[in-house]
């Protein structure tokens, strides 16, 4: 996803940490089957860090992104978390003030246990038999892991798209634990045309024949082309319509008319264009292939489309019966992968069982990426909250 | 794409016909470069034919449509064509008045020349070496198409989506041999989303190994994989978000509950859901592969994306400069494809240019498909004009 630019104070340098979870006997036990023996947390943590542990806020993280929210890594020289804008000195989650924690999810590829992770029993990665998730189990995990680090106290918790899915479960799960929720560009499930995009970028990646029934870890080629081919369609659906008119419309690349005869063969072979769009996607295909892993894009994209905070409850109203944090909903004006009738759902719902409940509905034409890259209206509002 | 049943007239049996072009000599020159020394057109033609040949409608099918728009073939005891509900007597077209003919395109695989077509030079299918093809190149070999079979003055073309490409296309060529020209849910060319999605798309198809360039057709293995993920794709475009979540929302299919261990297990093993999207987009795919030619929707797409008006005339006041025909636009108001927008920006500049243009936007919450699944205003509209 792409990143604005900024010179704004950062909160310095960053540095991961894994957990080997303390889990209860027998292991963790998956809420669809399955039980894994031994599970690690890779999190990072900044921040005003007070010693009774109580001004904690826990980022949940969306699909594809991971603990290093923000900050440098050790080896860096510039901040490179991915919501950079929104978390840092005087930010929307002000660190003078705050400890920020955000750990990397179950099934993902970053540290936290997955797929690719090595598996005790055999010594290899799990691969086919790693057990498929939940938001669910990965509340849990992560509910786990704060506990192991000392933490038993949120005074927020807060997350966008799937990382507000994750928000919700929280909140349905643990709310007595939660001072504050923020949800945001999320929704109580995905709707059918959002169900329609991970279904053909899941197909693609099974239909890769490099992916083998998710048991490649040892093989030459990887089911990049799949994995690739659900990234560029996943990103079609970051973007409003708009956006992408804007930003690259049918411009062609600039080597359109100085391409040397070789590249423009190889382009004309391939039923390719030289429209910037094509370039872009392209770029984001390739870009997302080198630091992520098909099973847990899989495995990630199955726990969101499965998600339903509706059939599991009913209805949102006995889901949000409990709740006892304060919330606030934020949805975005041009995002039409978590539509903004959807947060309004979720409001309404929560003011119908009478919660503290805020909602904003931002200004922001440029998509569900938006909560990353357009913060400014985004910042102020959490603050506010 | 999805009919509506029907139980209205029909022009009854319609017979397939095929001819071989006289083309000029040296052959028919492509736009982008390229000849091709033999081409057929395979087409069909009902209503009521006149000895003039003055009543005749063109038809200009869609990107995967052919040129069996209306009736049954000999075989049939059902009308199968894809715009019955437009076409018969008394219908939107009137067979009583009108004799209607529609012929494959150019670089299709419905009988017209195309990618999967034998080189009379090889014996062997062209495959890789078939032309890139234009709208223009698609709208000329239509033209030397009519004159041979002895029409040379059209009372109408009309076509949707990229067939309302290829009308534009004959007025901006040939408006002098037209009366009367219908462009329906199209435009002058695609926004940079739809882009996008035929750009992924067609990386789907030259990504399958099974695609090999191009040359394919004596192999076990078609690139099967790759144009069903197109297809797919391309699906959820021709959709409402409104119309999909009200025709699949979160539904799950009927055999959720009752499926057998080993279905179940291997929905599970595939990352497969039971949503009955899922199962929709599934039989798209698998019956769009058993019905057209992965080289052809590459080709196909690939015009599509490229037709430009405004690129190649710089504006479309001087494209439309010299339209002396008539013209009907027709925009459905759930179309995120080809949106309503770009048939206004059609309209205004033919009304710029004094020409005479009736618009219609119509209220079709269904989507780009409305164009052929509910086309009940539609064919009072067609009719009216």
């Amino acid at each position: 996803m792409l990143k604005d630019t900024h010179t704004e104070p950062t909160v310095g340098v960053v540095e991961p940490h894994t957990v080997k979870l303390n889990l209860p006997p027998g292991g963790f036990r998956f809420e669809k089957g399955g039980v894994l023996t031994e599970i690690e947390v890779t999190y990072e943590r900044c921040g005003a860090i007070r010693p009774e542990n109580d001004n904690v806020v826990f980022i949940c993280h969306a699909l594809t992104g991971d603990a290093h929210v923000v900050g440098m890594r050790p080896d860096e020289t510039e901040p490179t978390g991915w919501w950079e804008g929104m978390i840092g000195p005087g930010k929307g989650i002000d660190t003078d003030h705050y400890q920020v924690v955000c750990a990397n999810i179950l099934g993902g590829c970053k540290g936290t246990t997955g797929p690719s992770s090595i598996n005790p029993a055999t010594g290899k990665p799990y691969g086919s038999s790693f057990p498929k998730i939940t938001v669910g189990d990965i509340v849990e995990v992560h509910r786990l892991f704060l506990r192991q680090i000392g933490i038993t106290r949120l005074a927020a918790v807060m997350g966008g798209s799937f990382g507000g899915m994750q928000v919700l479960e929280w909140l349905i799960r643990y709310s007595g634990e939660l001072d504050k929720a923020l949800v945001i560009a999320s929704a109580a499930n995905l709707n059918s045309q959002a169900l329609a995009f991970d279904i053909v970028g899941r197909h693609a990646i099974v239909g890769d024949p490099n992916w083998n029934t998710g048991d490649y870890y040892d093989r030459e080629n990887l089911p990049d082309k799949g994995l690739s081919s659900a990234r560029k369609l996943a990103h079609i659906t970051y973007l409003s319509q708009q956006l992408m008119d804007a930003k690259f419309g049918r411009e062609k690349r600039p080597e359109w008319l100085t391409a040397d005869p070789d590249f423009r063969n190889d382009i004309d072979r391939n039923f390719g264009t030289f429209f910037q769009v094509e370039s872009y996607l392209q770029y984001q295909g390739e870009k997302f292939i080198q630091r992520f892993d098909a099973n847990s894009y899989l495995h990630i994209t199955l726990a969101m489309d499965e998600y339903d905070i509706v059939e599991r409850h009913k209805t949102l109203d006995a889901a949000f019966a409990n709740i006892s944090s304060r919330v606030l909903v934020v949805s975005l004006s041009g995002d039409w992968l978590f539509m903004p009738e959807q947060s309004e759902e979720l409001v309404t719902a929560l003011l119908r069982q009478k919660k503290q409940v805020s909602y904003c509905h931002l200004d922001a034409d440029a998509g569900h990426d938006a909560f990353l890259t357009h913060i400014a209206d985004l910042k102020r509002v959490v603050k506010a909250f």
